[in-house]
């Protein structure tokens, strides 16, 4: 029987803890072994370039890399982990063409699962913020700059065309630094092909907790990123935090004053706060802040065979601090995993951890970047050609490399592409927020939605007059969906309100196999025509018998 | 007032009016007039080179244009079609940010908005094909082929992996053919970067309708690309039509012997039929299998300053020929179009259409096309050569044509790419159909869908034990998702079957949202364990009152 050796995820850690398996071991060793990666995706993403993806600089598909031809002998899962049974030695992944889940045992499991963005925290962040992690999030925001700017050149309605061309970015380390650099020279330059818009009505905005951006950096770089960013059209508020997010605010609150600033906006992008994964929190290893302990050799000393790396692991290096969430420390953390995990299958001394970073560096759009290496500091060009040069040389494979020095030379010439991929169309079924005082819709909006009140109350107003106060359980809109009629009342968040949302196809094929709901709505629609403007019934209470000629499915 | 042209249509037929309109118009008729362009993506895709999306060949975003940059002085409404009203000079278009229906009027009006698949010919067509039209189509199909891939990888059950591996496309004329011979490129180089696929498992099947592949071209260019595709491994099934296409089937029936073929497999491709753009049927003017007839100036005789042209249009030639649906017909009649346009406001004469077709060309995949150009036939590299510098030239823009040809050489040297963007997310409220014999489920599955009846009949089994059989308006499947059990029974089409399918999480929203549908279902459950296994109630007649503890929403 070989030894099975299960790395769950694939980033930086998890690959290259199979690559360097793969180099290091003997081919008696490659014959007795199989190593296998479970990843979502079949792919590795090249972080660092990640937010080029926004502008279009780097094309979206050269930002990654195929695992299986980085490690070429290692079985892939393209699964989602389900669940860890670290007594039972086993791995349950999600159910993939047959709907079976699939276990798997082994004998070393390698635990690089990286982080997830902690919706919990922030209200309203789930359901309308734009998250910065993933590939589709690159692209996704990109489409949402494209989409504002065509949506903002057809409206006449001055305050929405404003929230349409403000763009809110929280977190002012690497990440979003890097973001708003690159939605700002983005918006900048596509802006010249839309009549409408002149540069100046662009506004973005990067909040961030810390007194100064990028607190990673020595106090001078920070100070040369905020300037360089302020002079090309970045607004930059420090001391704050984003404290909610509804479809059309972002709101924000000082830490010193607790003044509250509500920023109208469609676009808010979250590259904070990020929480461990949650498959973690069920398995039972010693943990701090979710992050999973192990020792200087990787291996988590309650349960030998078992090794974390990477963001989801706390490593502590021979400087006596922790690993921080980088790709240079992944990296590395997956050629001492590797030679641990053999050292152990060879019954030979383990290997310290002993890397401590050679340095930092941040991209700040269009030709230039901070820089520090080796207690060198480099800002502007320089640093940006560095910057550059690492991550190109640092890419996997010749022909990966290859496509990023095409990409770069035909960005100096070419100008951005515009384009707008529709590939992300909304949920059937979704959820909205909106803090007190917002408007869910108003009178003589087209109808082509229901909702369903999850948490908190809502008024419906006909002109200034409410007509009721709707609250949990109850359910409104559906009377204009029914009819394809604008809406004929505004309704209006009396609470912080959580919706259940149903779009029109989703609703009437709903009504169409749910006879129920279908007589009961056009029954309470009948009665009600010209009385109660939106119904708002409560299901369940009053449900008729169903007739069986209303179990006809609704056209689509 | 400006006079306002509208153009309904963002095809080469559409964009192309806007762009001879501009460069004809003399500065004080632009100051006179305003173009308007309605499209609902801002970029054109150059269909001929669309198929190469699927191989990689060609990048995603290199085959599209943004429309702002080809129409420079137009106006853009990036939006759908909902109403055109020819009596009233009024269009109107779906809501944007604000939802408020836009309505424009126009002085002309050009319709240009091509075709859709004709979904409603063939049963299951809508549900489980893959069609092949739009720039999302090429990258869903091209991640349908790594999916596809990376399940059979992982799949030990023989009949699954089969149908993993076999690809069906229907349609030979040019684009069904292009579309076969550019996945049959991809699949057999990728297939070398997994362990448990060989070339020799994948099954590629092109099902024409006709006596031969191509019958737009001379019987001697069809016969080589016949004999070229079967001799890089397509399966090619001539005077076959596509039946009906399930989750797990596509049925193809032979048109002599009618003889009837199922075929297991995952992916049917769509190339085929074509129809009108639904709108066009609420309007009054005289078509031709839902084509826009129009005179020899693609001007509509009953309604003056209303055009037509491109595949939505009926256009004879001056050979007496009706223009085939070519991106080289509608750029020539778009030329007419504006020039007659022109005319009709200065008063002058109006020209008649006069192309009748350079010829026709269609690619086979790596290297080798077959064309047919003045007479000229050709096939093989010479033609390939032809093809690709034909439509590089024919590339809107300088920067568009570097980036392709950067392109096709990167494709020489380097290896395709291999990863697979998880960019379309199943629809929570999704229809699904399958034929007569077919298993929906089974014993034992992961339950992660409710099933609602649109359509026909079910059987509900336990091991060969018939325990029910459910009718049109009856659910199935709620058990297992409510408890997040596996599958206690199997259930099997008994004739010909429609499902509403509503996936977990929203299942789960809607229940939160719906106390009755929770009420209800939870009394069932614990009144039929051990008894019934699946729940069959029928909703509406059975609903109890609704308890307001029932009202939390579900955790999602």
């Amino acid at each position: 029987m070989k030894k099975r050796i299960l790395i769950l995820g694939g980033g930086f850690g998890g690959v290259y803890t199979a690559v360097f398996l793969e180099k290091l071991m003997t081919k008696a060793e490659r014959e007795a072994t199989e190593i296998a990666i479970v990843s979502r995706d079949n792919y590795m993403v090249f972080q660092p370039l990640l937010p080029e993806v926004i502008s279009g600089s780097v094309q979206l598909n050269h930002v990654i890399s195929p695992i299986r031809r980085l490690a070429r002998t290692a079985r892939l899962y393209t699964r989602e982990v389900e669940a860890i049974d670290i007594a039972a030695h086993t791995v349950k992944l999600s159910p993939g063409a047959k709907p079976v889940p699939l276990v798997i045992s082994y004998d070393h499991l390698v635990i690089a699962m990286g982080t997830r963005l902690d919706y919990n925290k922030i209200p309203g962040m789930r359901e309308h913020a734009f998250p910065f992690k993933y590939l589709s999030d690159a692209l996704s925001l990109r489409n949402q700059l494209v989409l504002a700017l065509e949506e903002a050149e057809l409206e006449n309605d001055p305050e929405l065309r404003r929230a349409l061309l403000t763009f809110v970015v929280a977190g002012g380390g690497f990440s979003g630094v890097e973001c708003v650099a690159e939605m700002n020279d983005f918006l900048r330059e596509a802006v010249h092909s839309y009549h409408q818009i002149s540069e100046k009505d662009l506004r973005l905005i990067l909040v961030q907790f810390d007194d100064r951006i990028l607190p990673e950096l020595t106090e001078g770089l920070s100070i040369f990123a905020h300037q360089l960013l302020v002079k090309r059209g970045v607004e930059i508020q420090i001391g704050r935090r984003l404290m909610a997010v509804s479809a059309d605010t972002a709101i924000v609150e000082d830490l010193k004053t607790k003044q509250i600033e509500t920023i109208r906006t469609r676009t808010t992008v979250a590259t904070v706060p990020a929480a461990a994964h949650p498959i973690l929190s069920t398995i039972p290893l010693p943990k701090d802040r979710g992050r999973i302990k192990v020792d200087e050799g990787l291996e988590v000393p309650e349960a030998p065979g078992v090794w974390a790396l990477g963001d989801c692991a706390l490593v502590k290096q021979v400087d006596g601090k922790f690993s921080p969430a980088t790709a240079q420390h992944a990296l590395r953390q997956a050629k001492t995993c590797a030679q641990n995990i053999l050292a152990s299958l060879r019954g030979t001394r383990k290997h310290v951890f002993a890397f401590t970073g050679l340095g930092k560096m941040g991209s700040l759009g269009r030709r230039s970047a901070v820089a520090e290496i080796c207690g060198v500091r480099l800002k502007g060009l320089l640093a940006w050609l560095l910057w550059r040069g690492v991550y190109v040389t640092k890419f996997p494979g010749l022909d990966g490399q290859l496509r990023l020095i095409v990409d770069l030379i035909l960005d100096i010439f070419l100008p951005r592409d515009i384009t707008q991929f529709r590939l992300f169309p909304e949920e059937d079924v979704h959820r909205e927020h909106f803090e007190a005082g917002e408007r869910v819709f108003k009178e003589g909006d087209v109808g082509d939605k229901v909702y369903f009140i999850a948490k908190g109350e809502a008024i419906v107003l006909r002109g200034d007059q409410p007509l009721a106060v709707l609250n949990q359980g109850e359910m409104f809109g559906e009377a204009a969906l029914a009819c394809n009629h604008p809406r004929n009342a505004t309704v209006i968040a009396r609470t912080s309100l959580e919706l259940v949302v149903v779009n029109r196809v989703a609703f009437h094929e709903l009504i169409g196999c749910l006879p129920g709901l279908r007589y009961n709505i056009e029954t309470s629609m009948n009665q009600r025509i010209g009385a109660v403007l939106i119904w708002t019934g409560k299901f369940g209470s009053q449900w008729p018998g169903s007739e069986r000629d209303h179990a006809q499915p609704a056209v689509r």
